[in-house]
């Protein structure tokens, strides 16, 4: 393990989150909030210290794949950190645990919240929470790799350890130029999710905290009663861009700038992606019809709530855990089946699921033809051996993560629903699951061994588990 | 496919139903209940058309591994179908639908019954009940291949198809002393149970009944109770031999036949199978010790039901579902790991868990030392990569047919805890689950579309999900 560089790349992540907490102390200026300094002097302390560890560059330049993997776990761990510490200094939210909880919440864009309301906080730490999402959304090393002239040969292993999905395509040959783009097109998406919320009239606050909110499919809130109170092209809106920042950013690089745009449609994972949330809003829209005025009430609200859930958003229009049991069994399946990899969204990812079932079925062509050749094809191309193998492995430990925190989470003796849902809403980085934890209730209820471990499992859903699972391998540590 | 040595075998299979159903007949005779005759006639039909099928020796004698799948799910079927209808002759289960759940129930071994109370049946008709599990437990095939000559090489295609576990050992190079040896034991463990039943002073009817029914670790019980009423003693007695039928039968014959009865020791399957269950155990007795007398008494309580829960048996001596939520969720979890593979219970089975444990081993060494070899061992020896695939194979489909499941159990609008433990404690072949259908209610609540799926899944669980989903399979019934 190469430890001098990567105690220089968290020095370099140190130094972004330093801009990165300009945001909230601009919003304090602007709404001349005392709680401003905060921020301020948490983002100055993160510049010292970041210019400090960065001072020197490392001599020794090894860099693997599991120094990628560390280094990505320990830099989310630190943002997080010192992410929390202005909302306990400015005291929006005094307990450091609960702080934690929020900010961990943020980046990995999860959006399940402690707080029981959310509209007597300060401007600026509410634009905070919300800003983390947009910085967790994307990634900060895609940020990082794109802005900062890196040598060596750790970008493509620090993309691919941050990167949602099961293998990482580089659009273009060169890593920064990948990153690049794909923070160019996600600017601008939020951009226009923004101008288009501004002329459905919304507040220009609450139109930046929303936009950002939904491009990093994030789901906090700036309001009790998370986006109902909005009018219904505001919530169309959002659930537009909800599911756009769903899908597979290489299907945006296609349209974009590929020569031969047909191949868009070539993509599996989208066609799949689209197929499930029409599949299942024309379920609920039937099954929750006569809970609504309107046909169409009903196809607003479960498209809404659908989008919410399968881009593992969060935010919500109405209280979805008083709808049929169908509705909510069918809302809590896609909170496991998730987004389309190389998006901003979690879950299981839409890809991983089509490599099992096509495993599935390769294996029961097997046992009627015992000679067939096995592979399997993804997009017309034959999958390797590893990736298959790579989604296997990620599946069991995802089973594993999430049976050991439903026990711990049992010692509070909640309800079972509860356990489940709130475990399933956070590995999966949705927000909000069903019962204590459900749309109009909050996480605060858990005692703060619970709250740990649905942080762990925050930041496990957002960097897919392994890289967060080697920080406990001992023989990692060892100096290489 | 070879339909004519399907049809043969299915023939053979009723001859020996109609042997089977001598049991019923001869407690019926004791007891002097009348109900005896639908049993007998059934008996006779079974018997003549059998005989009927089985006059003339099929011709092609092909018979490839998804025969030997199509045979084994074909016969379960056509059995549980005879199986069932002196239930509603005699008048104990009047609608067909919930007889066929119970029968289906009976052979899987799963015990859960549509019953809401059990003491009003002939004795006839609980001692079929019971004996189903034993005919299940260790498989009808199994049986078959050990008391038939039967020639041609589908002994290993019919015994793979129908043994639990991730892969089928022959203890000994033929398949019909393997069958032999099998059954041998089996027989002895019940008979053996059985004497101590009585020794405990239980009643003889009883004492047949319950023995069956923990051997083939099924969990229909004589009682409206379970095993609530009967002493410490004999529920004692019952926990222990639980325990003992989820082992390996491996160990078995390793401890009686095999020349190094230390190899023993090295069944990785077991070391871990009674590491899960005394440590479970453990865990509960201290949760649940506030709730009983003494600890000697929680802890009675808490191996009972660990060993028929891990099992699969699923007797109950208390209502679990009143423990905490720690213990329920503990409960929950080891319903999905089951016993050893070669044992009669189900589940996912303790080899498969283990497997699946190692290869996120394996993957996890792999990031930190790419160039590292990949084998999994058990028992020390290198496992297949084919195995290794299978079980991968096994959790997805497993996955698939639970959410499915699932999904068309929430039409029925009960809640989520009940659908959730209905899926689990069916496919897992254990009898009761949570809420609605905890160990004191029963499933007839649920729709018959409902119940059909449960029948479906406990059919799946007991063969081990492809078997039954091959018949499925268009291709898999073409002509060969």
């Amino acid at each position: 393990m190469n430890h001098s560089i990567i105690c220089y790349i968290l020095g370099l992540v140190l130094r972004f989150e330093a801009v990165f907490l300009l945001v909230p102390c601009i919003v304090a200026i602007v709404y001349q909030e005392r709680a401003g300094w905060a921020y301020a002097l948490v983002g100055l302390v993160c510049f010292v210290l970041g210019t400090l560890v960065t001072r020197k560059r490392p001599e020794n330049l090894l860099y693997f794949a599991r120094e990628g993997f560390v280094t990505v776990s320990l830099s989310w761990i630190v943002m997080s950190i010192f992410g929390a510490i202005p909302f306990v200094l400015c005291g929006d939210i005094p307990s450091f645990t609960d702080a934690l909880f929020e900010t961990i919440s943020g980046f990995t864009t999860t959006g399940a919240s402690i707080l029981p309301e959310v509209e007597s906080l300060n401007h600026c730490s509410l634009m905070w929470r919300s800003f983390t999402h947009w910085v967790g959304g994307m990634g900060v090393f895609v940020f990082l790799l794109a802005v900062m002239p890196m040598a060596g040969g750790y970008n493509m292993h620090l993309m691919r350890a941050e990167s949602p999905g099961p293998s990482v395509s580089k659009l273009v040959p060169k890593v920064r130029d990948t990153a690049k783009i794909l923070y160019g097109i996600y600017f601008a998406m939020t951009l226009v999710e923004f101008i288009l919320l501004l002329m459905a009239k919304m507040p220009l606050f609450d139109a930046v905290a929303t936009a950002v909110g939904t491009a990093g499919t994030g789901g906090f809130g700036i309001k009790n009663d998370s986006m109902a109170g909005y009018s219904m092209t505001i919530q169309g809106i959002v659930t537009v861009f909800m599911i756009l920042f769903g899908v597979n950013f290489n299907a945006y690089f296609i349209i974009l700038l590929a020569k031969n745009k047909k191949d868009v449609f070539k993509i599996e994972e989208v066609k799949w992606y689209f197929g499930i949330i029409i599949t299942t809003i024309v379920i609920i829209t039937y099954n929750i019809r006569h809970m609504f005025g309107s046909l169409f009430e009903a196809f607003h609200h479960a498209a809404f709530q659908v989008g919410s859930i399968i881009t593992t958003t969060g935010f919500a229009t109405t209280d979805f855990d008083l709808w049929p049991q169908l509705s909510k069994s069918l809302l809590v399946m896609i909170m496991f089946v998730g987004a389309c990899a190389g998006s901003t969204g979690g879950g299981i990812k839409v890809s991983r699921i089509i490599i099992l079932l096509k495993t599935v079925k390769q294996e029961m062509i097997y046992f009627v033809h015992p000679r067939s050749v096995k592979t399997i094809k993804l997009d017309g191309k034959a999958l390797d051996h590893e990736t298959v193998r790579d989604v296997s492995a990620f599946m069991v430990t995802y089973v594993i993560i999430f049976a050991i925190s439903f026990l711990i989470l049992a010692f509070d003796n909640l309800d079972m629903v509860t356990n489940f849902t709130a475990v399933t809403a956070t590995i999966n980085n949705i927000g909000p699951g069903l019962e204590l934890v459900g749309p109009t209730r909050n996480f605060g209820l858990f005692s703060p061994v619970a709250k740990y471990v649905l942080m762990f499992d925050m930041l496990a859903g957002r960097l897919e588990l392994f890289p967060l699972l080697l920080l406990f391998t001992p023989s990692v540590w060892k100096k290489s």
